[in-house]
């Protein structure tokens, strides 16, 4: 079991070995790659034997065999459906986003309270009733959801997800949810991120990226 | 200066004392928030000892207290306003997201390619032609500013930032921007964080929150 970290640095590995193989390079040094990632050498070489993959001493890693390293580790074995919760202005920009962007993910439904925006077609993704949502789920064996529905609706949303069976939220209501052990969850906070770049562009002015 | 990792938990202590307030509670223990936070007591009392705030043994933290406290120290002295750079389906979002929700954070002009959207309002932000860019954000004196434009014109956007002195960058485009010493940027990167997800709960599953 690679650690919750190591995982989110070899995410952002190969975001950045994506961005190297678009500019054409082939090849990449470990302290190259850690510069990108704004970390040591040491810990882009323990995070890639990791995974079982090595480079070579005279040239780095090849690009494109550390992506797919990675990516054998990362993703999984078939495409992944997910759903989404809630088609505001929020879910309108996430089903755009996600639309078309990736092979790996799709968001296969997506659902609001809203009855008018039952059966539409939102971004090519179908919007269904709340009462569809556990049938819908059983179904097509979906495992992770997107809760993009106002913070007084989130925690009623996530009961209603996991008692359906899924195991992995992101959540982008600015509140913390109570999920039963085992099901994972992420939290984007888009206010608590601009909060810290007003105060460290202030306070602590430096030249900084996180992933 | 308070650490990078220290005013990331900061603003999460306060999202949780908040919830905690609206759910009417007048005190709570460092225990109860570390519990809340995932973290351990000891390192709420050195974060919380850090900006120089203290509890009562007996009771515990004054909630409002430590809500005041913690705002003292992230939350800039006046309101702050940022622009947004992009206003397509994900800047619509977070136009619609920042419009009226807090008083600290106003987004104060948004700036689009597509000059079908200068001079419009959305969601109560007035839309401009990037040439304008420059002089308002002098005039104005804005210092940070969101990226929401696709990937292929992030770093040209992040230049013209950089050039009007723009100091925090909240990225939403998925790719490393380079920008010069003192800049600080936060990239927020959905589809990284949609890997994590389906990565831990299908690998690692535990239930676990992340701010």
């Amino acid at each position: 079991m690679i650690s919750d970290k190591a995982i989110g640095r070899l995410s952002l590995y190969r975001r950045l070995l994506r961005e190297s193989a678009g500019n054409g390079e082939e090849y990449i040094f470990s302290h190259e790659l850690a510069a990108l990632a704004g970390c040591t050498p040491a810990q882009v070489r323990r995070d890639v034997m990791a995974i079982g993959y090595s480079g070579s001493p005279a040239k780095g890693y090849d690009v494109q065999g550390l992506i797919s390293g990675i990516g054998a580790v990362l993703d999984p074995r078939k495409p992944v459906s997910v759903i989404l919760m809630g088609v505001g202005n929020l879910g309108r920009a996430i089903l755009s986003y996600f639309g078309g962007r990736t092979q790996q993910y799709t968001v296969l439904a997506a659902f609001d309270t809203d009855p008018e925006k039952a059966n539409r077609v939102i971004h090519g993704c179908r919007c269904y009733p709340l009462e569809q949502l556990i049938d819908l789920v059983k179904a097509q064996e979906i495992r992770e959801a997107i809760i993009a529905v106002p913070a007084s609706e989130a925690q009623a949303t996530a009961n209603l997800l996991c008692e359906a069976g899924i195991r992995g939220i992101v959540n982008f209501a600015p509140l913390r949810l109570w999920v039963p052990k085992g099901v994972y969850v992420e939290n984007v906070d888009m206010a608590m991120t601009l909060e810290r770049v007003v105060y460290f562009s202030r306070e602590g002015a430096r030249a900084k990226v996180t992933g």
